[in-house]
């Protein structure tokens, strides 16, 4: 970010008709986007969504409460409009995009999605690597030409946004082996299991663990434990801030793939913003290692980028706020010194 | 609340193509807006807002960290549009209604400003009643009218705002008078006191609280502690839930006069929608007595209905969701139980 209109902005915030500090959150939001799109005037509209959707061969271990099938009928949904992230982009007038890296089920051709499948999803991360090299590399292409969609269509705004059944499993594995975690700390229902799930869900998650040994670089995580929408949107994240476009982050998948981007380019941190707290225990964890303070915390944990859409309108106010507020001295108002 | 119609909208939320549950709070906000509006598709618009603008006597103790005449330059500053709640009203596409209830500066006659003056200010509530009982009168007839135009308007959701400089210690008296609790435990910085601004800013209150007695009637209280704007306040909040429209809660004075309206009348505590958690400390245990959880914790503490205003987005996310996601069955989508 660029200090200069950081410190212009904060400078700003500072002689707005308010007490000093009184728009909390929102004072934050408009300084850091200010400095990181260098810019007296921040905003975020164009904002761009992409969602990116994958099956999980973990679904063979039992560990999730929906059938894979889902995937690819949610698919259908997205398009048809009727999911909650199609709803919210509506109402955002936020372009969205679905990005179909492979599911097991099939998907008929659908305009509005995009067919960039990589395989019927991934191998099973408990017995074996979840992507081969070749495979990762496609997920990471995929995610890189979404930012750059996003920055030939001049969006100020970047969200990502997942769908697939049983990716808590895959998040939840990478979580524990980027952070060096149990999955007893990490694990949770995802979807909706009950105690027995999780306990079950933990297991596996222990086991591919094991079966993949210490290594911590995060693109050989991802590969072994990751799922393709997760390698995607790692890649998005920092295809994003590489292009200069700020990266409203959603709940904990999209969260353990910033990690991943975070882990590779530790400098693209300052282009995250974070839009809410899951529900989903292991989420906590993830943004504490990302030293990240969320806006909102509504007991969400649906995916999809929902819980950032729902956010954007908190970054909207930010900026109009400081954009469009009097000063003390323009509105011929008396500062807290009696200026 | 109609609980045919939130049934309903519950029996809707458990079947909308997500984990059910997974839109947390979203979810009981659009179930109880259902139930309040006796409706299938609850919605929030047209929104009002109607900031109430007020002096208070008590700032001859000196126990704010801005002059008395920023009330009335602040009310100028909301009719030119300058203000954080002129700004959000605007970006939100709500109407913004601001009344002056009295003034020790001299507001020029502004379109856009309703003059509806009681007195130049409360007296000083520290050695003697705030109000007469005639003052009182006019200060709850004042909200409800605002109310009624809410109704007549066709307003789905009612929002009021406070501006009175001084009105944190007069808000923090009510409190302590009726949580019973001492002005240590409640007494904050307002609008930027230090630590011995907030010292005094307790003696006061105590002394206030020491004069005027263990009468608990919330009307009395308001009488002997309150602003007018506070007073207008619980009467807008009264006359809107008596109206049938839903009331969106701002920060600790909008909350005091919750408080002081659902003493009056402990029905109308199911019209109330709660907004954000400031960051003056008194809050907190006015948000517990009244059993609320807010939806937003941002460290905002502007006063206006700012803090509303920023939720609002999140109310129409809620509605929107709930009026537009598709269901299973309409998706083709199989749920949990493979169905």
């Amino acid at each position: 970010s660029d200090t200069q209109f950081s410190e212009r902005a904060r400078q700003r915030q500072q002689v707005l008709t308010k007490p000093r500090g009184s728009l909390g959150q929102l004072e934050d939001v408009a300084i850091t986007l200010a400095g990181l799109q260098r810019t007296q005037q921040p905003q975020v509209d164009p904002v761009r969504i992409a969602v990116f959707a994958a099956d999980h061969g973990v679904c063979a271990e039992g560990i999730s409460a929906y059938p894979q099938e889902v995937t690819a009928q949610m698919i259908a949904n997205f398009a048809s409009g009727g999911a909650a992230i199609s709803v919210l982009a509506r109402e955002l007038g936020a372009s969205l995009e679905v990005v179909n890296l492979g599911t097991v089920g099939d998907v008929p051709p659908l305009t509005d999605v995009r067919d960039e499948q990589i395989a019927a999803g991934t191998a099973n991360l408990a017995t074996t690597d979840a992507m081969t090299p070749n495979q990762l590399e496609q997920a990471l292409a995929s995610g890189d030409k979404a930012a750059a969609r996003a920055a030939d269509d001049g969006c100020r705004l970047f969200m990502g946004g997942d769908m697939g059944i049983g990716n808590t499993t895959s998040a939840t594995a990478i979580a524990c082996a980027l952070l060096e975690q149990s999955p007893e700390n990490l694990a949770g229902p995802g979807t909706g299991l009950d105690a027995a799930g999780v306990s079950r869900k933990c297991e596996v998650i222990a086991r591919a663990l094991a079966k993949h040994g210490n290594n911590r670089d995060s693109l050989t995580v991802l590969a072994s434990l990751g799922g393709f929408e997760i390698a995607a949107l790692a890649s998005a994240i920092m295809g994003s801030a590489a292009r200069g476009i700020p990266v409203l982050v959603d709940g904990f998948i999209v969260s353990v793939a910033a990690l991943v981007a975070v882990r590779q380019q530790p400098n693209l941190r300052e282009w995250l913003l974070f839009a809410h707290r899951s529900a989903e225990p292991g989420h906590q964890a993830v943004l504490d290692a990302l030293d990240a303070r969320p806006l909102l915390d509504l007991g969400m944990r649906l995916g999809e980028g929902s819980g950032a859409a729902v956010a954007v309108p908190l970054l909207r106010s930010a900026c109009a706020l400081h954009n469009q507020m009097a000063s003390f001295a323009d509105a011929g108002v008396t500062d807290k010194e009696g200026n």
